[in-house]
């Protein structure tokens, strides 16, 4: 296994049982929510949000056990966003990480309120860690409101952007907030938390803007060329929602040859950093190259 | 106009005031996702949890401009909770305050993003407040955190209980949940940023946990005994959801004689603290004879 995969397994380990840890059990009441929360936070999910908050926690020489709260923290939100997505009234979706999506195994309310729960947990989850400051606490927070408000803002722009005809700008803008401000949140958390210089800081933001438009490239990209039976979501569905995409834009060879350079000029920011950035460089050629 | 009626009145303006600066404008895009948090937030609340901070805050002497984010937040998660809740897989209400419910003016998926954002934008309100320190941020967050999770489990048991017998026990740890919750938060908080002594946060918290409770059995006895004109939402819609109430328990006369009840509690609760807690009192009584 490479360096990444073990070290991608053992954070999606550690991650897990801290999520596990922090969401209330089946057995305590309202159980058939807190089933609904357990149902999609614990489906399988790649861990890749909360594993780039430790593997940036990681380069700069953060505790691991500071950085813990605020990768599951990420996981929920990322989950609460996929469970509100999967909706009926929004993308309506059926499958999700190769199961039964949140409404589809329970029901619509109980859906949306997992998603709700699973939001403010994860602000409790930091405000309640004692391994950061207050004042650390305080800024991962505010951070993060915003990078989820983006999230959302990104999500009503796609929804509105269904069968349109956008522009190559646009399809941009909608990416940035809806992936990409998460993944770029999730990197400079572990940054935050590592009290990094401005000038490492913002070394960091470049390398995750650029890996989370290499991200949707990539994800635009395995949706047209991959079966659902692999990917664990429904595969070609942004063909039959008509949406703009970048294979769309660049055709397939384009898309790709656009994607591999997103990926040079992530990397090229990590040149500015004077710590050994190697697993950092490895999940960019990971999020290349993934086949799921 | 009483004392309590110009405290509310300028409340309600400074907290509206301090709403209108933290929602972004709707010329800001998505444009029709801050259109719909706009057309929710100032669809003419009464602002009472935000005037509870406000009244708690003034009592122990806090100056208000450390009040008015936390007020403004606790409002927005109110309001979130509102549009989720009249959702058409949750209560399918159409109107609200007067006017058509979020997803009905504007359509489900917009609806569910206004939810989300507010509720994020609550707790980027607090964590950017400059004028707390960040302990006290970090306290706020986390109890805000923990009663948006209780009001939202609430709900929940509340969905659950529709059309089944249950128990006044049940019943009232539904509302504990659902409405006391929040209300109790809205107190608190006005008390923590006073940081007030430990015992006086124990008075305030049995105030306003009775507070919250009168507020629910009033809430029920208006919804069989005024109109839907004069609440501005729909009446009598307990009943037609074959839901517990107060009133179902004790009949009309009985749950006013437990509000009365309930209501000495409150005030009784009061005498603890050693300051002019009659704006308190005041309040209590408006929840008491309140007419919508």
């Amino acid at each position: 296994m490479s360096e990444l995969g073990k070290f991608w397994e053992r954070a999606s380990q550690i991650v897990n049982d801290t999520l596990d840890e922090l969401i209330p059990s089946e057995e305590e009441e309202p159980k058939r929510l807190h089933a609904a929360i357990r149902w999609s936070v614990f489906a399988g999910g790649k861990r890749f949000r909360p594993t780039l908050v430790l593997a940036v926690g990681h380069v700069f020489g953060v505790e691991e056990k500071k950085l813990l709260r605020t990768a599951a923290a990420v996981e929920m939100i990322h989950t609460y966003s996929l469970i509100h997505d999967d909706l009926p009234a929004m993308d309506n979706d059926q499958v999700r990480r190769g199961r039964a999506t949140c409404h589809v195994k329970f029901d619509e309310a109980t859906a949306i309120l997992a998603g709700d729960r699973l939001q403010v947990l994860a602000f409790e989850a930091i405000a309640d860690d004692e391994s950061l400051s207050y004042e650390t606490r305080t800024k991962l927070i505010a951070e993060l409101a915003k990078s989820a408000a983006q999230m959302a803002n990104g999500q009503q722009m796609d929804l509105e952007a269904e069968g349109k005809r956008i522009s190559l700008e646009e399809l941009e803008k909608i990416h940035r907030n809806k992936t990409g401000a998460m993944i770029s949140f999730s990197a400079r958390a572990g940054a935050i938390i590592a009290n990094a210089s401005e000038q490492e800081l913002k070394a960091i933001t470049e390398y995750a803007s650029n890996l989370g438009l290499l991200f949707q490239i990539t994800d635009d990209l395995l949706d047209v060329t991959q079966t659902s039976e692999n990917l664990g979501k429904t595969a070609g569905k942004d063909l039959v929602a008509e949406k703009a995409t970048y294979p769309m834009f660049y055709g397939i060879d384009g898309a790709l040859e656009s994607a591999k350079q997103v990926h040079r000029e992530s990397i090229s920011a990590l040149k500015k950093i004077s710590k050994d950035t190697c697993l950092l460089v490895e999940i960019a050629d990971f999020v290349l190259t993934r086949k799921k």
